[in-house]
This record gives structure tokens, C-alpha cells and sequence, in this order.
């Protein structure tokens, strides 16, 4: 597994425009889709998390989209944590349509962990262990010697 | 005044849909932003009702769709306190183009009273002569001898 | 099986609003994706419906919700022809969370066969054979000696 | 005039998610609401653009989002045309909320030019003039001796 999670979506009829294809704000929405499947997929809810009292507040959001995508397409999400720091974690996206194997659309969110008063704080080192996900990125991630326990 | 508040809107891009017109969806955002300016227009913020602790939970909507409605529209939606119980509250909405004086949509919403935690509770006097405003109205709702005070 | 289609989807973030629930418009977007599907599971597209040059105008919706829904629930919607005409459709809909067996709320749209004119037309029998679908019901619908060709 | 344009929006209920804050893909819907007004105040209608078989298919959005909105905020979208080139326009965007002087978010958009057929094509030359806008500015991109008829 290279960190890559797939989620599959279909296209919606109120997610199009009068353009006849799918609104460009329905990515971010998609994306968070995506990002709430990979934290279940790495053995935690992001749910939970906020019950827990911890935001992942978005801090900076990019696309760019290459080919537009239609109602009742069957699109899917790749998604990947991109790098994790000590208060933010970065995510990066690729919405493709497996039927003609076309990318429809690329894109990068940037969160920042803050607590219910959406004041910025550290990232528990075991959500950091759950985000980074794979065993071999969280090898290299934490090596041997400085392990959270 | 009939009781009627009118909120102005313009139609957006992402409010369309494939088939060209309003997605039917949005009509209940609207309604809800015009609920939100006639209760600013009869003396007090939705917003502050909530920090208050109290929210008017939707349980029922209804509406009929007369013609369709298009990017850049200017609409107006018209909206009434129909009926005010000692739980409930019942609002009814006219949406129409004043360009060509068409009727597009017209709707009711019923709502109960509940606190922060979802149950249903009383609505206190004051919301209550509030929302039903006008002082004609209010007269009826209120007689002189069981005001509230 | 009694006619109902069921289609299963999971509360995004966006689907939420302020008070921590669902908020109210998305059941019709919900309704939407599950005539989507009832009409797949039926042998026909709606896209290539409307490709053909027919268009299901929505003529009325109403809604009864009956408790709140959270962000990642994993909810059903339960999906029924209730009624074709020679002009329209009426489709009735029930929203329930299986994890607690709660009903969230039930539904009905009702739609107008037109033209991309949004002129109103019959529907045309071979969809309405599909949209009746079931093989008894279609048998009352067109009893042996009038089935549509 | 430095070329921005401003429009008011009102944060509606349904704009908000769970974290009590405005969800961030509402922001590319303003965006977009913001430069449909600034086609406006540049004399001409994206609406009637589009009818003459033009679209500004967006390519490219970002987004940095500052300090959260909130429900019932007055925020302003200040938008300039930053760049018009022979087949793509990029926008910039600035949301802030007067009450407190907040820098909201702040982000930026690149469209393509296509035709009805979303293949890409030259801006015409009186639409580039009207996107460019004010005087000063149309001046230095058209020079007298090179000015479109």
C-alpha cells in the first residue's frame, strides 16, 4: 500500500450546474467525504475525534480541475496524508473516473488541530500514529528509540 | 402591513442544475433566510435566540413548485407567521419574480420549540409576541387582560 | 419484494449545519440520489432519460422529519413508486438509521413528465412500465389485453 | 477605484456545519455569486455571456481561510479581475466581515474560455475590455493605435 485510500462516490443530480456538469464546490465536499473514510480506514472516527474536543479546521484548500465529471458519473476519490506536523496535517486528493480512466480533478486541503475553542494546539501523538497510517511511514515517522508509547 | 416580511435574493450559479433552472432544494435555504430577516424585522436575531439556548427545530415542510426560476433571478420570497401554539410555529412563504410577476414557488415549514438539547419545551411569552408581531395581530393573540407581561 | 428500493448513504460534514444535525434541504438531494437509483434498479438511466429528451420535474415535495440525523451516520433511504399518471409520478420516500432502527423522517415527491421545453407530456408507456416495475404491479397497471407493445 | 469590487452576502443557517462555523466550500460559492456582480458592474451579464455561447469554465481555485464566519454575519467579498489573458481571466477574492474588520479568507480563481462545447477558445476582444473594466487599466491593455473596434 503506497498511503493511497480510495472512496467511491456517484454524482449527484443537485451536485451539476447549469452547465450540465458538476459544480466545482462539490470537491471540497467530496474531499472531506474522502478524508473521513481514510480516518475510519486507519482505525479512528473523526466523529469520535471531535467528540474528543479536537478539530481538523481547514486552513487552506487547492484544486485544479482538468475535465469536468457528469451526473450519476462514478468518480473515486484518492486520498493520502500528506505530511503531518506537529499542529497541522496536510492531505492531498485525485478524483478520477475509472469508466474512461480519466483524471477529473486533483487538489491539497491543509488542516490545523485546534481544540472546541478553535484555539491551534499540538496533535496527540496518537492521532498523528493513526494519520500517518501505513507501518513502514510510521517506522519512518517514529523510529524505534522515540516510539509514542 | 398583512404580516407579510419580503427578502430579496439573486439567484447563484451553484443553485442551478443540469436541467438550467433552481435545483428544488434551495427553495428551503431561502425560506430559512427569510425566516432568519423576519425575525431581525420583528425585533429580535435568530442567531441570539439560539445563544439563548433555544432552537426552532424544522418538522415539517411542504412545496409546490409553479415555474421554474433562473441564474441571476432577482426572487422575492414572502414569509408569514401563520400560526404560533404554545410549541410550534408554523410559517408560510410565497417566492415570485417581480420582472414578470410570476408566482415560482410557495411553501409552508412547521417548527417546534426545543432546547439545546433537541426537547421540545414551551416557547416563552416574549418569542411569542415576537413572532407574531404586528400589533394588530398581537392584540388578538395577546388580549388586553392576559397580556404577557 | 413490495416495491421499495433501498439506498444507503453516509451524513457528510457539509450535510450538517450549526445545530449538529442534518440540516433540512438534504433530504431532498437525498431523495433525488434515491430515484436515481430506484430508476437503475429498474432497468432505466435517468441520464439517458433525459438524454432521450424527457425531463421528471419536481411539482411538490413535502417532508416530515422525525429525528435528527449526525454527521457519518450511515442512514437508508427507502425509495417507492407510489403512483404514475399519464402526466406524473408520485414517489414516497422513508429515511431510517439501521444502527437504532429509528425512522428519521419520510417523505413524498411528486413529479410532471415534460419537454427540456419543461412543456408537460405523457410519459411514455415503455417508462412507464419501467417506473411501475415489479411484475405484479406492472400486471394491474396493464392488464394482458391493453399492455403496451 | 483600484478595480475591486465589492458585494454583501448574509451567512445563511444552512452555510454553517456542525462546528458552529460557515462551511469552507461555501466560500467558492461566493466567489462565484461576487463575480457574477462584477460582471455586472462591468457592464455587462455572465448570464447573457453564457446565452451568447460563452463560458468561463473555472480551472483553478484557492483558498486560505483566516478566521471563521459565522451564522447571520454581514461579510464582504471583495473581488478584482487580476489577470486577462487571450483564453483564461483570473479573479482574487477577499472576504471580510465590517463589524470587526476580520480578513475572513482570501483566495483566487483561473477560468479557461470555452464554448458551449467546453472547448477552449480566444476571449473575444469587447469582453476582455469589459472584464478589464475601469479606464486606467483598459488604457495600458489597449493602447490607442491597438484598441478593439
Amino acid at each position: 500500500m503506497d498511503g493511497w485510500h480510495e472512496t467511491a462516490i456517484r454524482v449527484r443530480y443537485a451536485e451539476t450546474d447549469k452547465m450540465g456538469i458538476v459544480h466545482h464546490a462539490n470537491y471540497l465536499i467530496w474531499f472531506e467525504a474522502a478524508r473521513s473514510e481514510l480516518c475510519r480506514s486507519h482505525g479512528f472516527s473523526y466523529r469520535e475525534m471531535e467528540a474528543d474536543g479536537l478539530l481538523m479546521l481547514v486552513a487552506e484548500s487547492y484544486l485544479r480541475y482538468k475535465s469536468p465529471a457528469f451526473y450519476e458519473d462514478e468518480l473515486v476519490i484518492r486520498t493520502k496524508v500528506a505530511e503531518v506536523r506537529s499542529r497541522s496535517i496536510r492531505f492531498v486528493y485525485e478524483v478520477y473516473r475509472p469508466d474512461d480512466d480519466i483524471l477529473v480533478a486533483e487538489g491539497e486541503t491543509m488542516h490545523l488541530m485546534t481544540g472546541i475553542d478553535k484555539k491551534i494546539r499540538l496533535i496527540p501523538e496518537h492521532y498523528k500514529v493513526m494519520l500517518i497510517g501505513d507501518d513502514e511511514q510510521r517506522e519512518r515517522a517514529f523510529p524505534a528509540n522515540q516510539a509514542p508509547s
